[in-house]
């Protein structure tokens, strides 16, 4: 992971998805994973580059020098002093070697580190069914993974949580349309011509990989591995990496033949890269002739309603529509685990709003709020995240607008409360060449995670373009209206082109240079009039025919009008926040994993510790001794739980109840009650380990309290006797 | 609709997804809509079409007769008596006809009611976006809808109380798992092979159409609108439509041949019938090489994960997974509005459960239920459904066991808590061969609606078949073990073939001869133990190699033998209730649909009466008149309920509070608070329209506690002094 140096990160951000970007900005779940900048001075590792390769070439002369002394058969002081000469050579290139290793693996210590915490923690999420590689028995499908029992609690939390603090706090509009998508629908949207990642083949048995990934494997394991490559050599893999995200796919597989790379299993040549789209394809019907595609955003579905939707409101903006549902990339060769997949969780926002007016009236709710931000300037300069008061934020045009901050604020404040570690956490703000053009203003909330820094969430002002792209293909106006209180006069700009002219001078391409006269903005047709007023003629290119015409005087009228209008239609801008809901629960769990010692001290105990709000079970319920009398009062408590809604589980084996501890810890279960007598019990906190005795009728009901969040632990501790937990448990 | 008879009922019900059912009792929306039978006389309409065509033989003679006598230039008063019996004669006729007509009609005006009411409703959806034509700028794609905001709403309620009633207050695992499948998976659960409807192509176009449609369509019309046809015909067409089901390809194609049913649309000839499968296909990864489906059931993906759930449950039986989501059925051509559609959500129970113990420990919760029931013996012989005690059902045997009959009753409690009305659900039976042979009992919630009675949720034991398909064709095994205190002595069998011995007789297909040998059951081996010792040589039929061999004495040595066992091993059965979520809503919402008059009495008013539990908004708060004061007032109530999560609209529109009522009646909102003061305020419910006075600190709460059913709106109106509503509003 070293080898992007801080000076290359601005360039590695740019393009990071190929030629997708220039049509979209959804780009969540689709960016490579982006990497915090690692502070290693290039030069330190370019300079013992260069030095490790002149003290080879010195013991390489020094060698030949000593040979041909033995060869002339030299005085023996002679021969010796030369000898001495090269092993004090060898033990300075040996020393250079040592110092060049441990930096290049300094910071491969680091991710061996993250790999090992990766490892433990994936390790207890499959051990424990948070999550199972998909048709496991008939050994899985790259890139499927189903969610067990509490991984599937926890999402369900998660989503409960995010209908309740966006769609219910904020009025919005929730939607669910159909995964099944007919191809028209993505034409529109852009994704049948451009949702693609550059593919290479085997050209022997027909294997496919992912051009870039190919590279980037062989560029990486050549810096990380081959110490000779001379320092030149080295800056150009650095260089590659850094900017192969722009690649052309011709430029890609100019450099897989320059470097001679081939397929990893079978060592056969490649075929040039081409680009494969990402979409699983289908058919709807059983003709055959209508393709369809399962959506790889949940987007689409609502800018498809807008009409409808607008009319609900009332006819009223802003407002916004949400929707949560199952979204598809059929990903090349997908690694990277629970990251990218091939089939996740979108929750979407589309927030509809007058684009001359994007001020939110709740924006002062989150305006002092601070947190980590990564604005552009910072990037390419260099520097790294930092903590910014997001009221300033918008007020210095840091962040573009006060919705996109609203909702930038709403954001941070739902991925806290999750859990979320608010220090791993950064709002990066996308550089200008990495936003589609008609983007007005993009943030990632990215989460960092033994991978680095994670894109979970994209918070994109993107412009009027979506509803444009749909109304332009549908032929269905999407569009707002804003009604004057009293009729305004505007002047309007009027082209009128003479045909009959036009006609006479451009006989078959009279439509195209009547179009493109039509369609100049009012900047281009003022200046067109003013050169005909004073040259009569003038030279105009139509792009549609991409070569420049002559345009008399008398081919076109163009003037201003001044109207009465009694209202503005428009085409509403559209600020999209967009959750990869699988990714920011894997950043979840990898948040709240820690390890601490058994009582014993001999073994480290894993546990998660999840808040209670997404925690999979809130309570386990354990007879102290198996016993009816306690097994009756746990099923009585357990009866409580659930006509409250709060997810438990009893557990009535025998084992110690330091072992059911540790077993529930390990599944982030936040209390346990523990029925040790039929008048009370006691209840146990996970992160402290604190106990407190309660009796037996209000134990289900401060347990589910402190697990809805209406009091703290800190609130029951104070309430209730405490319990010396020395006794009976861990 | 009147053309299935009582007496041809119950075969209607039979194979009624054709040789689906073969393989598979998980029919939750594949089943056509089961029609209630409707009780006219079969004899009457028969005498009655006999009788028309005895007069119109009469009429037509008497013409004859009466053409003869004036050719024959009979006397005038011959002639005019005979004219006299010619008119007696077609006016017999005209009075037959008539009766007829309105025997036939009399079930036909019932059924243009149902459309009437049906109409009603679905504009009211349609209207206030409860649901939405997908794709609707693109002209939609038929058997795809979206929920909009309301019907979104109510979904995600009902789907949370599923997860209460069933998931938390069972304590089942929740699974979630791709819609993307792999086709081995679906191999083995035989979905690739024999999850087929049949089509038929139009010759010249490719129009595809369900060959069973066209046949019902031609069927139906003539019956209804062809009083020509003889008795005879009248009773062959009948039965067509009763047994049409059961029809082979062949059948199926002959009868439209017969009948010279052409395409619809262009009357052109029409292919033989094809059995067309209904799973969407596409294809995993890049190569174009793994064939995948969407798949067309959720159940699957808890089959596979059988083992590690098994664990997960400190290998306990029974236990239950469960899991909610996406299914996809690609249909010919959808018909019947959003009860027939090509996505839609499935809610799915899988408990597994030891074969030989059913019984199911909280029965007794639910043994005093009494409800609908239609028994098999009820269908064969003509009755309707009949209210049952679940208790007496179970113990009679007439529903196979007790947690087949626990989850009859949690169902009944689960819908009517929805709000579906009990009178009009009923569980239905399914006949011994609607069933798959390897089915132990399978009952059907089935909901009355405009379009008859909706299978909507289907409760299957489905005995080991799942689990052994999947066991079988994963090699993994997927089995519960019981641990015996004490070790059992049983008796086993044992084969042993003598290989030296087959591999002389038997050469290249020894492999063949052993493996049947082995496979032979207890009884078949014990038959041929006897043989061979008294007559040295047997018969035996080789099914792998197509013919019978000759097994001598020496070749197969037969023996039982006594052995200790400490476990016993098994494949547990499963019983599997699986809920059409999408069939569900659209019944509750015709069972709720109700209009009354306006208050002044010129029109009517629609409004849905949905629980409070499922109505997709819980509150409206309106200011009574456009005021600062009073929207402010209005803002801090809609805070708290925000708070509290209680889904809620501000209406701060000038229009009078009457229509404001009216329009949120129309959306099922069961309250409205009304703010006409900055102290305190009115609270409306919307069936009884009954207003109560409440202080506006204590609205939101109010509101809440009657929302999540704390207290009824009987214990409100108990509690606050009552407004009378003549003043201000409706």
């Amino acid at each position: 992971m070293r080898i992007f140096s801080t000076s290359v990160f601005p360039r590695r951000q740019q393009q990071q998805i190929f030629n997708l970007r220039q049509f979209q900005t959804t780009t969540i779940l689709r960016n490579p994973i982006s990497i915090a900048p690692i502070q290693i001075p290039m030069d330190a590792e370019q300079s013992l580059r260069q030095s490790l390769s002149e003290k080879s070439s010195s013991v390489e002369a020094q060698g030949n020098a000593v040979r041909a002394l033995k060869a002339s058969r030299a005085a023996k002081p002679e021969i010796d002093a030369a000898i001495e000469q090269l092993n004090r050579l060898k033990l300075e290139k040996s020393a250079v070697e040592k110092e060049l290793q441990s930096i290049i693996s300094s910071s491969g210590n680091g991710s061996l580190n993250r790999e090992a915490f990766r490892k433990a923690v994936v390790n207890t999420l499959e051990r424990r069914l948070f999550y199972i590689p998909s048709f496991k028995i008939y050994s899985g499908v790259a890139g499927l993974f189903d969610y067990g029992p509490p991984g599937c609690a926890i999402k369900s939390n998660v989503l409960s949580f995010w209908r309740q603090h966006f769609i219910l706090e904020e009025n919005m509009l929730e939607v669910d349309c159909p995964c099944v998508t007919p191809e028209v629908v993505l034409k529109a949207s852009g994704h049948v011509d451009k949702f693609t990642d550059l593919m290479v083949k085997d050209e022997k048995t027909g294997t496919c990989y992912r051009a870039d990934h190919l590279l980037k494997d062989y560029c990486t394991e050549k810096l990380e591995k081959d110490l000779t490559i001379s320092a030149e050599k080295a800056a150009e893999l650095k260089d590659v990496l850094a900017v192969m995200e722009d690649f052309s796919p011709e430029q890609l597989g100019a450099k897989i033949k320059e470097y001679g790379i081939t397929a990893p299993d079978t060592k056969n040549p490649l075929s040039d890269p081409y680009p494969f789209n990402l979409m699983f394809q289908t058919s709807i019907g059983p003709s055959g002739l209508i393709p369809g595609y399962m959506r790889p955003e949940t987007a689409q579905g609502i800018f498809v309603n807008f009409k409808d939707l607008y009319y609900y409101n009332g006819k009223k903006l802003p407002f916004a529509a949400a929707q949560i549902g199952q979204a598809f990339r059929n990903e090349i060769s997908p690694r990277q685990g629970l990251l990218r997949v091939r089939e996740f969780t979108l929750a979407e926002i589309e927030h509809f709003v007058d684009p001359e007016n994007k001020s939110h009236p709740k924006f002062s709710d989150v305006a002092k709020l601070e947190f980590l931000m990564f604005p552009r300037e910072e990037q390419m300069s260099g520097q790294s995240a930092k903590k910014l008061c997001l009221g300033e934020a918008v007020s210095k045009g840091t962040v573009n607008n006060e919705t996109l901050g609203y909702f930038i604020g709403r954001v941070y404040l739902f991925l806290t409360r999750l859990g979320i570690d608010k220090e791993r956490l950064r709002f990066r703000q996308h550089l200008a060449n990495e936003m589609a053009h008609y983007a007005a203003d993009c943030w990632d909330a990215e989460i960092e995670s033994s991978y680095g820094w994670i894109e979970c969430v994209g918070i994109a002002d993107r412009s009027a373009y979506d509803l444009r792209a749909h109304s332009d293909k549908s032929g269905v106006p999407l569009v707002a209206e804003e009604k004057f209180a009293e009729p305004k006069e505007v002047e309007k700009l009027v082209i009128t082109p003479v045909k009959k002219e036009l006609g006479l001078a451009f006989k078959g391409n009279q439509k195209n240079v009547v179009e493109s006269l039509e369609a100049m903005n009012e900047e281009e047709a003022m200046e067109m009039k003013a050169s005909l007023e004073s040259k009569g003629e003038v030279e105009f290119y139509v792009c549609t025919l991409n070569k420049t015409v002559s345009i008399k005087k008398n081919m076109v009228s163009i003037s201003k009008e001044k109207k009465k209008e009694h209202q503005r239609v428009f085409t509403p801008s559209v600020i999209e926040p967009s959750f990869g809901i699988g990714r920011i629960i894997y950043c979840l769990y990898e948040h709240c994993f820690s390890t601490r010692p058994s009582k014993a001290g001999d073994e480290q105990l894993n546990l998660f510790r999840f808040p209670p709000l997404v925690a999979p079970i809130k309570c386990t319920v354990f007879p102290l001794v198996q016993n009816q009398q306690f097994e009756e009062a746990a099923k009585v408590i357990s009866k409580e739980l659930a006509s409250v809604g709060i997810s438990h589980k009893i557990d009535i084996t025998g084992t110690s109840i330091g072992k059911r501890y540790a077993r529930t810890d390990e599944l982030g279960v936040p209390f346990a009650i523990t029925v040790d007598s039929d008048a009370s019990v006691t209840i146990r906190e996970r992160d402290s380990k604190d106990q407190v005795r309660v009796s037996l009728k209000e134990a289900a009901s401060v347990v589910s309290s402190v697990s809805e969040g209406k009091m703290t632990w800190q609130d029951v501790w104070a309430s209730f006797p405490h319990h010396s937990s020395a006794a009976a448990d861990e």
